[in-house]
């Protein structure tokens, strides 16, 4: 592992064609950054909306955001506009933000409640099945049922809500929502409730902001986190350095006690990790919290006071979902947090962080909104200004890729899986 | 007229090269909006500026804008600066505003006056016919007369300004401009005073911006508009539902008492529609307006007590003329108000507003500025935000071409026009 | 010299690939300003920082900014970015300002101390000579030798820094740096006391702001200035018109009282002046000042009480001396004035300006902050607003360019080093 095996070079470090993407592709070095035009050439931007975004299943909102008919969210993943919403039949339905007329966008609101889906501009009117109602002074051979909208495939895994913008969506979704789902059927998250629905622009192309979720390698600078989460993750026994000892000796020991509580529960007691070895790459861990072992907050005390659908014990750690490429999740006994990132050029991105309680949870009785979001929005930030300084430095001609260290496993993971996936590998 | 015969698609919405440019016109769709790239690509707005702005006549102001020796306007179109300048011979004269030694902006105002026009970087002077007056410290050998400031084609219509960019301006606009002058005559605007001069940013492609304007389909978003304005235009018998028959009756009503009061002001009875069978495509009709017929205001009340020119009647309506690419009017009995549409960028705009009135009104006695501005300043604002959510809709990958209802045949006759200019067609 | 020789139009006014800009260079009319891809076009833009910054010796600092080990300043060029430290054996290093791991920037400061440089992401430590100390969780296989901070060439000349981003540096700089010691050597600038450090944002491409600096034709538009300053920078005695007359008198006046000094100060007696005949252009020469001749400020009266080095006398004139490709300075007896001009983007640069004072001058007591800066404060302004208008005139499409005048030699002499270094051929 020496310099010398690196490859990136001032002269080599921009991308313009296909070729040069390719390339750039077959010479990836594994166990090292990526090079430099991965996060800032517009081409590879626009090969990442193309083949990671526009061909993958993305976690773009929770169910609970939309319980009634009627209830919408909108989604930009790059230039694309995508409306959720809840039709009549209370399923949710998913549509291109665009009227089959003129072109023009329907909803601009992030969120509301519609009867119909009327465009702002010449009152085509849309149900919230997608069918075209009425569309005033059309010829006699106009025929509404060809411009109804058109259509997104969405999926709701046990509250949570997929989309994917290709023709064929990838069909790995149904086996690994199988495998996903009996984990997340005690918070019964589509009965929750939205306590709040926060939106971060980013300085940094999305790649960074998964990359720096990835690893706990940086943790020492979430003071606030790390009160209550094990900066251990992706940390194996031969990974513990003296500094690190104690806090690994409380790990295992909480493990221990936590292994009881799950049992007792009856969910799945194994951790699965399929992060670049499938379409739908995904981890998922069951971890033990620090203090109290509740929930993140100072001591790792209860932010809330009901416990989410049949959780029956308050320190019931933190059920840990990745999913590729673009979400993680933090399942705890009194709420849940759920992360997706969504690019917005080639060095911005947003993150959007939804924070669910239990249906019947009453601010300021059963839970303080501050209290609640403390520690993830203070995470948020912090990782925010750690992404800007790594995209600005991966911009200087002078950063060549270096090597991950042993606890940064999941990065790769998370590489491995989009290099082979914008190479079409998988 | 089936979603079937669409062939725009996500995986086809970009266009780089000029074959991609040149393949998108060719497989345009008759009938229907035009492709994404149109409104979002960059070269295909370079191809704009260079194939439609450089190479037509384009209506950039009034010439009752510059009314004196020495007083000029500066209009932006893309890239390049004009200055428009009364010489001493009080003909109207157009320049490049860059200066011939080393390429500095001469004029920075949108307008004034001058004596000389004077380089703020080494001062070289030039007349304002646009000769090189004035250079210090140049060799014996240099020739004055080779460094003339380079003239833009320009032409008076009527008090009407259009500039021509190309060496060679189009020919046929003489023939155009004999056809419309007798209508504008009886305004005699090259003798009018302007109110206000006004200039709007639009986030939109210049195409959106000239596109809504060439239909009233969604003329209920102008409320104020439509007190006066028939929200009919383009309206053919065949097209009026039993929602619009009273206001049709009306409108029928009250163009025959126009009609009168036309062939008593001796102005051409017949309109004429030559959008896009002529590369100088223009249209020109004289329309009623309701109520009492005289202006655009609440009611159709004058608004400028004074009549324009050798106008003898107040309730005069409206003569609506459009000009290809870029140019609308609205000529009443008491005031004109003039536009034109500027690209910036490929996703911006601005549209120039100008009120003419009577060269003897005054303003606080013959007319208010805000009585007399109200209707067009909220049409154009509302407008503005129609042509944002256009924009953005049709930056959607999800976007596909519609087509276009019976009432928007000058949105066609406007692409028309476009697309065959833009193809060499014409 | 006519307008026909002149081969810019519209229609070749742009560059996008390589061969485009070898057919700029090749065919650059020599005496008149570029064509307008030079300041506009990003690929330009791209091939400058290739060729022009990452190859050749650019001015970025004095040593004085960065007196004790630890203090750095950092430096950004185009998307470089480089800290210039002070190790402990007092010598001055240059490194990408970059962590080896995941490319992070290291030091968001422009300056500051530091004991180590550490990387805010994951805490690798670096060495203030850029050899990395500590990074945690590295597998027994990790060589931290391989992981020194990118170096970068640093050469103080004098106390002025300069730095070279290619692998191999011009081997040019020796020699010129031997011939340019002699005139530095009596203001010991290596041990001056930075009084001010300015960084002004300049709307216009880095040429520009250059070509602005290497002329005086310009100069009446500088009325703070020229209170001191002769404005007679590259006239000789054939360019100077009856208005220059008497001013003319003054300066050769004023010269033969200041060859007098500079003889008994032991300074070199000649000018140099080798633009663009060597890869290290340069020009050095001493000059009179107006008025009391020793400083720049009304009237030409001292702005420092302590005079710089070993400077024997007030009225010592003002050293100029001007280096390929961006940087100028100004060597008077109180105090010195550097000027580095660092590219941002094709249309935007950044002007930096460090005022030098003797090292035991103390503000308000040995001069006042207002009065030493003054003169220039106001004159980089007046020329920022003059590249602004340049900028955007050259982007202009009816911008040809046009002749230099007989005073603008140096405009000459630094395009003609551009060009030449752009294309290869020095």
């Amino acid at each position: 592992m020496s310099a010398d095996t690196i490859t990136g070079t001032e002269t080599t470090s921009r991308a313009t064609s296909a070729e040069d993407i390719d390339a750039l592709i077959a010479r990836r070095v594994p166990g090292h950054s990526l090079e430099a035009p991965f996060y800032t050439s517009d081409e590879v931007y626009q090969r990442d909306l193309d083949e990671i975004f526009a061909k993958n299943w993305i976690f773009v909102a929770a169910s609970a955001q939309i319980p009634e008919p009627g209830d919408y969210v909108t989604v930009e993943v790059g230039a694309y506009s995508v409306i959720l919403v809840r039709d009549d039949d209370e399923q949710v339905q998913a549509f291109h933000n665009v009227c089959r007329h003129r072109g023009s966008r329907l909803l601009e609101e992030r969120q509301g409640a519609v009867g119909n889906i009327v465009c702002p501009y010449h009152k085509w009117t849309y149900g919230v099945d997608g069918k075209l109602l009425f569309a005033e002074s059309q010829p006699p051979t106009f025929d509404k049922s060809c411009f109804s909208l058109r259509s997104v495939h969405v999926r709701n895994l046990a509250g949570l809500l997929f989309i994917c913008l290709a023709a064929d969506a990838p069909d790995d979704f149904d086996a690994v929502a199988e495998k996903i789902e009996p984990y997340l059927r005690p918070y019964d998250l589509d009965k929750a409730k939205v306590a709040v629905f926060d939106e971060l622009p980013e300085a940094g192309n999305w790649k960074l902001v998964m990359e720096n979720n990835r690893e706990c390698y940086h943790c020492d600078g979430h003071p606030e986190l790390i009160t209550a989460y094990f900066p251990l993750f992706a940390y194996e026994a031969e990974d513990i350095t003296p500094r690190l000892k104690p806090l690994y000796d409380r790990y295992v020991k909480a493990g221990d006690a936590l292994a009881k509580v799950r049992a007792q529960q009856g969910v799945p007691l194994t951790d699965h990790r399929e992060l670049d070895s499938r379409v739908v790459g995904y981890q998922i861990s069951h971890l033990p919290l620090d203090g109290e072992g509740k929930s993140f907050s100072p001591g790792g005390a209860a932010v809330c006071k009901k416990l989410l659908g049949s959780v029956k014990e308050a320190a019931f750690g933190d059920l840990s979902l990745h999913m590729q490429p673009n979400s993680w999740f933090h399942f705890l006994s009194d709420h849940a947090v759920v992360f997706s990132v969504l690019p917005t050029s080639t060095g911005t991105s947003v993150l959007r962080t939804v924070w669910l309680v239990h249906p019947d949870a009453v601010e300021g009785e059963d839970y303080d909104l501050d209290a609640l979001t403390m520690v993830w929005r203070a995470t948020n930030d912090q990782d925010r200004a750690l992404v800007t300084g790594t995209q600005i430095g991966c911009s200087n001609p002078g950063y060549v890729p270096g090597p991950y260290s042993m606890v940064e496993d999941d990065v790769e993971g998370f590489v491995n899986w989009y290099v082979k996936r914008l190479g079409g590998q998988l």
